[in-house]
């Protein structure tokens, strides 16, 4: 029997991959990869049977079960099993529906972690998600803007922290930024946007949490993109939104 | 003019350092590392000056501004300056201090995440930060316990989350456990404590809210610590409460 390696593949870009990630991955005799991985970083596996899984990070849009029973069969047959994922396997990775399928059959594993996307846009960024004085508490969340009353069980976890990071949000931005602006998150607070962070095609644009849902739609976002709020983002929110009022006076 | 690099050195194992970093280090002129990364990352900086700077992360045991002055200063004299953190610079790492003074100095900069302790952590203890059904959130904090009102804002990013990673917290544990308490967080609430995560010589214990500062007391931990809480660490708690229990009963 084999092990199964639940690998963080990191943000996007290859070199922050991890050296134990990349060994791993050498070493591989079959790989099932997620659809945000770079090319490059599957290509590290030359050894390996590579099986793409079709699942952008924390997205169900290949069954769930399905991928646990080809990990549960690849480790009878196979040595070094990896199952690579975007970012952090522990963090909107759907990792747990993994490990329990694997213990339940009784294989070893070993979980790699990865760098999350939020990280990586802060340092696109230059705007530390913490910072003396303003802030402290840091939440990653992932909202959901269904009609039930769960559904707004996330909005208190952004209320309370200094800085929030909102991962697979922008496809509800509109929503999400209502729901928080109705739940006493001011309008003003400042936002910033990362589209494909850590990659050469990355964006990055400044917003308010009243004008998140315009702003987004303008930008005709085509890859991932994190949204990021708080009083860490308000002096670059505050110098485009000069910049934006220069531009219009001059025109 | 040279560039400094802000690169967050990982949670410890030296094997947990991206690519991007380990080729950083073996091309840079002078390292400045933190008191809590591998000797195994430094000695990856062949050619460099090495200057340990004594900064547990997110600890001002030497003064930032000398730090921030050394860089500035290196940078006129070496082409690569690799500033070397414990963890990722951009979760407290203090680097917002270290961007502006070379900012100022109009030296360039580029940061390279690193990945923190907290995914190191969930790594090692095999359960992961988010679950679905029961976390969608999961904040970072650092609590203080001083005596201002100031010092509860974070208190309120604790109550809001699903799940919670408590960073320099393990000093204060018994205080921090009593405000959460107080603030309303159930004392049942399951608390899993990882000491030098990512290490061969990590220890992971559970508890509860209740019992945590007696639990950490015990732990006489010697190395950093993060504490975990939430409903993804009930399983695994009362896993250990009743191994307790049937412990006791048959002494």
């Amino acid at each position: 029997m084999g092990t199964v390696y639940l690998v963080g593949a990191g943000p996007g870009a290859p070199d922050l991959l991890t050296l134990r990630a990349a060994k791993l991955l050498a070493q591989a005799d079959i790989v099932f990869y997620d659809a945000l991985v770079h090319p490059e970083t599957i290509a590290l596996a030359e050894h390996a049977e590579k099986i793409p899984v079709g699942k952008r990070c924390g997205k169900a849009s290949t069954a769930q079960r399905f991928i646990n029973k080809r990990l549960v069969d690849a480790a009878q047959k196979y040595q070094i099993v990896v199952r690579l994922k975007g970012g952090d396997p522990m963090l909107f990775g759907r990792a747990q529906e993994e490990i329990e399928a694997l213990e339940n059959a009784s294989i070893q594993y070993e979980i790699v972690p990865g760098i999350t996307a939020a990280l990586a846009a802060s340092a696109d960024l230059g705007i530390s998600l913490t910072r003396r004085g303003i802030s402290r508490s840091v939440t990653f969340v992932t909202p959901r803007v269904g009609p039930g009353e769960a559904e707004n069980d996330w909005v208190q976890s952004v209320i309370g922290a200094d800085t929030v990071a909102l991962y697979m949000a922008s496809g509800e931005a509109k929503e999400i930024s209502a729901r928080l602006i109705s739940a006493g998150k001011s309008e003003n607070t400042p936002v910033a946007i990362v589209e494909n962070a850590s990659l050469s095609n990355r964006r990055t644009t400044f917003s308010t949490l009243g004008n998140l849902g315009a702003d987004i739609a303008q930008l005709e976002l085509s890859g991932p993109a994190l949204i990021l709020l708080g009083e860490v983002y308000r002096q670059h929110a505050n110098q485009l939104i000069e910049e934006v009022i220069l531009e219009q006076l001059s025109a």
